[in-house]
């Protein structure tokens, strides 16, 4: 049987973050861990060469988890039809400081909702892994019947 | 200015969850936060009312991370248009005994890729709420010509 998952580059990771826009962060909050969605732009370093994620946020408990522990996960996905990618990172997350601010003006970052967000977080990428999945969907015809 | 954000009740939540298939967990593994994509399905416990979260997994860093540390965060999204919307919630996650893992085939868990994943795992839930984004997406008609 043909293997069902594909692992895709780095490269491959870089690009498909690159198209997305929404993502979902996992973080420690005290012992907890939280998960919430984020509108996040891919940075890139035209010297290092090195890539990590940028966001803006308001003062909350995703700053505030972020600014106590710094360990975070970042996950994007797409479904189309058959097949499902998904990007599984791993990072630091760090509050740009004032004078590094201006780079989030030069990332495509286009907050979804327009609330205040003054801050902005760079995640930067420790370890990152795509995976291309080959679905088998043989239920989808009696989705409209399936039961509750 | 209206609020773009709307809080959504309980049963909205859940009623969204039973709508959906795909979500995205966060774990501790060790001191690390993971994240990983899950395919779910909502059970019901028509005794005492609660709702739960099922689904199947492969021995691996996904069910030793749940066995180890049980707090565990789930989160579901949708973007349709301009509205958006997540549902995250906070929980207890538990590996099933034998005698219990036939609660999976009485619901629509229907995994999506044909690999072998012989536990069920059930997130209890303790917190849950979700949100309704009314978006703001000016730039969309330049996401073709949007700089790298």
């Amino acid at each position: 049987m043909d293997d069902p998952i594909t692992r895709m580059s780095h490269e491959q990771c870089w690009e498909f973050l690159r198209r997305h826009e929404l993502g979902r962060m996992a973080y420690h909050l005290a012992d907890e861990v939280h998960i919430v969605p984020i509108n996040y732009a891919v940075d890139h370093d035209p010297v290092s060469g090195d890539h990590s994620l940028l966001f803006r946020t308001a003062e909350g408990s995703k700053l505030l988890g972020v600014v106590m522990n710094a360990d975070v996960a970042f996950e994007v996905d797409e479904v189309d039809g058959e097949h499902a990618t998904s990007v599984v990172l791993r990072g630091r997350g760090r509050r740009l400081e004032e004078d590094e601010e201006h780079r989030a003006e030069n990332v495509p970052l286009h907050p979804w909702v327009a609330t205040p967000k003054w801050n902005v977080v760079e995640i930067e990428v420790t370890e990152i892994s795509g995976r291309a999945f080959d679905l088998s969907l043989p239920w989808q015809h009696m989705i409209p019947d399936a039961p509750q």
